[in-house]
């Protein structure tokens, strides 16, 4: 299995884990954003999105700017790569479960469309 | 974006968010396994295993099955295909940023060229 830093992976990972952070992210996937702008479609106080926005830059998932008094933020999905890298090694395993799944409502499939011949019979 | 069950994404996060839970998975890549092999490798109390277990079963990213008095687990990776698939979402933005990188590299490289040809005149 493909080795990572373990503590950049776990802060990813954990940063990922909130959905108003990843609203957050959604929302700056879409362009710079200022504090405040980021505050308002979460209903949030700014301390508390404050709180969610130091996770995020902790984990090197957001970058700050300061234009005068003014706090800028801008998404940096680079470390998105590894945990998805990380994910990516399990795609076999998802993949055969959806194959098991397909076989399986085939094989009703089939069951049923030879039950139907028999009553015509 | 692609919209999935929040919480369902919540909780695969969560659990991915700690390196001995993302251990105990690579282990069960391997095959299935039974709690005490588990806590061997990682030196851990059964209860402090069993913990992290609980946390992966709630993410259904692992399934338990009881022979008598045995419990033997079991990988189940469909969860992290959302995970995989939100992710998928920002890969434009960390290939941007690497982009960036090699543009830069590029002409850092191509400035160090001239210099030498200019010595070389």
């Amino acid at each position: 299995m493909v080795k990572y830093s373990v503590h950049a992976l776990t802060r990813t990972f954990a940063a990922l884990a909130d959905p108003t952070r990843r609203r957050i992210l959604d929302d700056l996937g879409r362009g710079e954003r200022c504090v405040t702008d980021l505050a308002r479609p979460h209903r949030m106080s700014l301390p508390a999105v404050s709180k969610h926005l130091r996770v995020l830059e902790r984990a090197g998932l957001i970058r700050r700017h300061r234009c005068g008094r003014v706090h800028s933020l801008k998404l940096e999905a680079k470390p998105m790569k590894a945990a998805q890298e990380w994910i990516e090694q399990y795609r076999r395993f998802w993949e055969e479960s959806f194959d098991r799944l397909d076989d399986y409502l085939n094989e009703l499939k089939t069951k049923e469309k030879n039950e139907a011949k028999k009553k015509q019979i």
